[in-house]
């Protein structure tokens, strides 16, 4: 097949038709801008389950994806998009990169969801962004600014909603937007326990990327545990 | 006198009336987070003269500042004021941190002037910060960052339209604002060749404290030029 792209957890294809790709999930793990790296054996075909999972349930919610099919246990077929060149953040607790910024306290509940846009350059570290330099930059227009954060915060509503059930706190995660051939924005991207963070609500014990990151076990098994919490089959 | 607080460039003293206090410019220079100092002789003095210049072109436009009197040659008395815990910076052209953070190019024209928060905690670095951040750390309400917005683009209109008149460009500037004891917004600090940028707009010469910060020459010589172009008395 034909590689169109390597990110540091996929691989996108180019497929028969040309304005549809294939994402294959990489092994591969990275952190803190890919200082960090690992190849954990299970973890692409683990973030594709959870990623077809959050996918689903936000598809059925009315959330445009970029998602065509679910291929093979690594792979899915998705829409070629071109990628918004915004990071979109959604923090409902402290943790991770604002702790370090601006000392809020690790685990502080915020009363509003906190959206935050980071200007997608691996050479300049991700920086955050505000939405008039994004416009300024013309990373998107100021339609595509609201209709990226309407979606997002349905997002955090969905997800947020559907996890408590199980007991599971959604603390922050990172989705990407794109457009598709007509102009129009889809999540696209994945949505895993790579781009968000999920505590277990009575233990407040890490179900996410952070047992990497902090060398806190095994990350597959901490996701496998998450799927079994939340009844996503792998 | 009883000396309350001593920043990087001025000190404020107790008074008589206790909701009024002395401001008193330094001639300390800083740059960097304090990490580059130098005690340049006559810069407290003519920063006093810039600010007492602006602030009065601000004060006829109608922005309420914490001004009451101006003493001698290095000294206001200023309205006691509790500071707000942001810095409201506003850019008209890309220079300085916005070049490196994300990589404008220096002396681009923003299409509109481009308002930013920074945290003001040393010890952070003073961090950007998103309004909705500011919010949660209770720095302002929603009702003190709406008018901050509005007086800190008011301040960029008059001041901007008046440099101009001298062939000067107002490149960005830096503002501090605090509540009075009624608690109503004012306009407090200084505003001077320290706390903006001024660009000679035929030559593109650097006439603020970039000519400190990038060692381009004589702080007191290039603020002086700068006063005997806009008319600012000293």
């Amino acid at each position: 097949m034909d590689l169109m792209y390597e990110g540091k957890a996929k691989q996108v294809f180019r497929t028969d038709a040309p304005d549809e790709v294939l994402i294959s999930f990489k092994d591969d793990a990275t952190a803190f801008n890919g200082v960090k790296k690992d190849n954990i054996k299970g973890k692409g075909r683990v973030n594709l389950a959870f990623t077809r999972y959050f996918f689903e349930l936000l598809s059925n919610a009315g959330v445009k994806t970029h998602i065509v099919s679910f291929i093979d246990d690594i792979s899915m077929r998705a829409k070629l998009v071109e990628i918004v060149q915004l990071e979109v953040v959604v923090r409902n607790y402290a943790a991770g990169s604002i702790c370090k910024r601006t000392n809020f306290k690790k685990g502080e509940k915020f009363e509003q969801p906190l959206l935050e846009f980071f200007f997608k350059d691996d050479a300049l570290g991700d920086p955050l962004i505000t939405e008039e330099e994004a416009l300024e930059k013309k990373l998107a227009t100021k339609e595509e600014i609201e209709k990226i954060k309407e979606m997002t915060l349905k997002v955090n509503d969905v997800i947020s909603k559907e996890v408590a059930k199980s007991g599971v706190i959604l603390v922050d995660f990172k989705l990407e937007f794109g457009r598709d051939k007509n102009g129009e924005i889809l999540l696209a991207d994945e949505m895993s326990p790579d781009t968000c963070r999920f505590w277990d609500a009575k233990t407040m014990e890490s179900l996410d990327k952070d047992v990497y990151r902090e060398d806190k076990g095994d990350l597959v098994e901490s996701y496998t545990k998450l799927a079994q919490i939340l009844g996503v089959k792998l």
